[in-house]
């Protein structure tokens, strides 16, 4: 498992996984580009979404909606009224800040500030020293540490009260400073909303302005109707989308963790009123099935209730995943309730309700949703997956190796293709052959330049689970090629059709829906 | 083949193919969102694109580069100087128009007349009419020749020359009227961009204006460095993309073949300059297979070559498909010269060249574009697949069906389990049990409800290759089942596995690669 953000940004570039977006014209701030590996591995994290929710439920079926809706949408979802960020800006550098994160940066430099003082009583007190009973008896520390909870109970309270003249009263009471310009001269906060907007600007006098979608959730609400209809289903029932949502964040961080333009695969389950708790259940432990099915530890997985409720929800939890930077959201679980059907009820004046036919009576249906950023699946991936370990080299001696442990059915490549050596028509040939045949069932990589060895590595770095060398014993005597495994690097004989089914096995959807 | 577009939306709707966008907010003009059947058959067409481009080309690697982009880049593509459309807004009914499209509609106008004239020739003089001949000498059907012609020829000029105050003056001078208001008092016509702009809103003090990419090859040439160096390539080769583009259209029609967001499927291919003309019969013949493997007629298709030429091409043709409303453009082929990668260059200031070890020479590629929107391809299956027939009901009388004899690679529903009657135990049992292993494989439905023979026209109306029925011999007698082919009405008995082969056969995208 790779902790380095670093090294799992260098890695990407290097092999192609994701770029930096308009990297010839410098960047665009936190949007990236998936490269030729990162689009094969994105699209097989897609698939297999996709499969397990959409062709593994008879009651759950896809939709692809546009990013583009219409605009009052937005307004009855609440993202038009409340989906804002405090800002202010500083006068002097003109720079532009989230004011809760101004204070938050102000809570980490005292938290630093304990740490320091932690870091010298041990190095005082040696093996005696006891850093609980420290922080508790020591004066500095203990200042500190009452500051930091009144900066956060005050944070809390302007944050849920949206009180913006709070905010910017405890960014002058705790003296903070702009990091570029050290200047204290603000301006006051004001709420920026989060969604990009554009206009349908060829149209002459209507209200044109439309919003890139936030989330893709709402696209499926407003479907919900068609959707029931003409796929003849019952409740309880499911929508399940992979989508496009942007948001204006200023502070996006942490690689393609946190970017503007993001990637979501939602399903949002229909359900009866007073069944939620139940499905929540329910869903936590499917998703979390899925999660530990591609070999993710559960270590490195765990559930995060949340405390404070979205105004929508009536239970929700994280699945958390241990990047290198902490455990941190993949996946939220949901209990929506019908908190938006019946807003777009109200606002669209169309009825959204279900006609049940053994009570026959009419509601609308509860939702549990579960929506998982792609982006950060992928990242969770990467993280996980690469790795430097020691391996015998082929004279046996101990040497190092960059591996990505992907699961099969996620890696880009599935099995490279190598002849022995380049400067053999014979080999090259029937490598060649081997190549165009198997290249019909998955993505191969032929590759003949370098040592065997050295392509090994390469194909190593990337996450293919086999290679297969092509030797002279191949075209002179028993037809057979070895096959080796990434991870044990076992290397077996066999025919090319073996090899192929091998390869088709351990690499279909199948071994992971099947769990 | 479903000539009418109408009968098209009805049964995209009826059957969860096509939905208007936002249709419970009254929708939004020109969008549309795909319903559960519609994902599926989009997903398979993009599948089958891309393994046909990447997976069966060791020189052509798949990118996926964000909507959002630098926006320098949409001035050295030329898109913020040169991307517009004339717009002209009447006055009294506030309505903005194109004004060519108005232009145009008049001489759609006179061409009614036209027709008008021949019906009442044709009536006139029944079997002996000659319609060539009547047009030839009739002296009205002449003078509205004359007047298109003419038309025709200054439109194309003001066109060309962006001579706005020439359209104006041709609005003018042919009386058109607002179809709104029926009123002539017109503004001028001024150039309207066609991309969707947005702001980075929450940077103060930047240039933060951003640009909803208008199409996704930009992407692919910004890249091209770091795609070149990550895979390892030398030239010749391409990168293949698909994904989202957006242009502010006014003039949106005909369903989902023109409209404000839509999906590209490109491939841009890297070649040495002089070398383009050859690369574009290659492709244009590739292309033009892709589409026959599929099993659209040849007649269905055509090539129409460009006459005006774009800014950046040498050389282009389109893949036509013959819609019900005429043969139109569904795939380009386009030799784009080094006018792109010449302009990043430039505007940019790094290095977009190749260095040829063989000649040690630098250069920058031309490029060889083949780039087909996703939806108009989608929209082209639906009308060659949608059809009404007839055939022998289950007494042997003839009956219509409807039927989508969609490609078994495409049809989003592979095959449909069937147990003959509900209401045994046995039968649904039974019938669950092979639906719960086939699902692993392929989309699968079940379906219990109504008579056996309205379920086949329930699953012919959707293009599912084939139905498996469940017996009472099945469980009785020789455990097996019957598998009915869409196309031909053929029932064979077979095993499970049997019928499993025989659809994993004939849906598996290799059928489409190896022709």
């Amino acid at each position: 498992m790779a902790e380095d953000l670093k090294t799992i940004i260098s890695h990407s570039k290097e092999y192609g996984f994701v770029y930096p977006s308009s990297e010839v014209y410098e960047g665009l701030s936190a949007v990236y580009d998936y490269g030729p590996l990162g689009a094969e591995l994105k699209n097989n994290i897609k698939s297999y979404w996709w499969k397990s929710m959409v062709r593994m439920h008879e009651n759950i079926v896809g939709l692809d909606a546009a990013i583009f809706m219409h605009p009052k949408i937005w307004k009855a979802s609440g993202h038009v009224d409340a989906f804002n960020d405090p800002m202010m800006d500083n006068k002097d550098s003109k720079k532009r800040y989230r004011a809760d994160v101004l204070i938050e940066d102000e809570i980490a430099k005292i938290e630093g500030k304990i740490d320091k003082e932690v870091r010298k009583g041990r190095k005082r007190f040696g093996d005696a020293f006891d850093e609980e009973q420290f922080k508790s008896t020591h004066p500095r520390v203990q200042r500190y540490t009452e500051t930091i909870a009144d900066i956060k109970s005050k944070l809390g309270a302007a944050m849920m009260a949206d009180d913006m003249t709070g905010l910017r009263q405890l960014v002058e009471d705790l003296d903070i400073a702009d990091p570029v310009s050290g200047s204290r001269n603000w301006t006051d906060v004001r709420q920026f909303n989060l969604m990009f907007s554009t206009q349908l600007g060829n149209i002459s006098g209507e209200n044109s302005e439309l919003y890139l979608r936030p989330e893709t959730a709402q696209g499926i609400f407003v479907n919900f109707l068609n959707v029931m209809k003409t796929s003849r289903q019952k409740i309880p029932f499911g929508i399940a989308q992979i989508g496009k949502a942007f948001r204006n964040e200023i502070v996006a961080r942490q690689f393609i963790f946190r970017m503007r333009e993001f990637e979501q695969m939602e399903m949002q389950y229909f359900i009866p009123p007073g069944s939620e708790m139940e499905w929540y259940e329910y869903w936590k432990e499917q998703r979390m099935k899925w999660h530990l099915a591609l070999g993710t530890p559960q270590e490195h997985l765990r559930f995060h209730k949340h405390e404070n409720l979205s105004h929508y929800a009536n239970a929700a939890a994280d699945i958390e995943y241990k990047f290198g930077f902490g455990f941190k959201e993949l996946e939220g679980i949901h209990s929506r309730t019908d908190f938006d059907l019946k807003n777009h009820q109200e606002f669209s004046g169309k009825k959204l309700q279900y006609f049940d036919p053994e009570t026959k009576e009419n509601y609308i249906p509860y939702v549990l949703e579960t929506s998982i950023g792609c982006d950060r699946m992928f990242l969770a991936m990467l993280s996980e997956s690469l790795q430097e370990e020691e391996v015998p080299d082929a004279s046996g001696k101990k040497s190092t190796r960059t591996v990505m442990k992907l699961h099969p059915v996620l890696a880009p490549v599935k099995a490279a293709i190598l002849p022995l050596v380049r400067n053999k028509p014979e080999l090259t040939e029937r490598a060649r052959k081997i190549f165009d045949d198997l290249k019909m069932h998955f993505q191969c990589q032929y590759d003949e330049k370098d040592a065997i060895g050295r392509r090994y590595r390469r194909q190593d770095a990337i996450g293919t689970p086999f290679c297969l060398t092509i030797d002279f014993e191949t075209i002179e005597d028993d037809q057979k090629i070895t096959i080796r495994d990434r991870d044990s690097l076992e290397q077996k004989r066999v025919t090319v059709e073996e090899a192929r089914d091998i390869i088709l096995k351990s690499t279909n959807e199948a071994i992971l829906l099947q769990q």
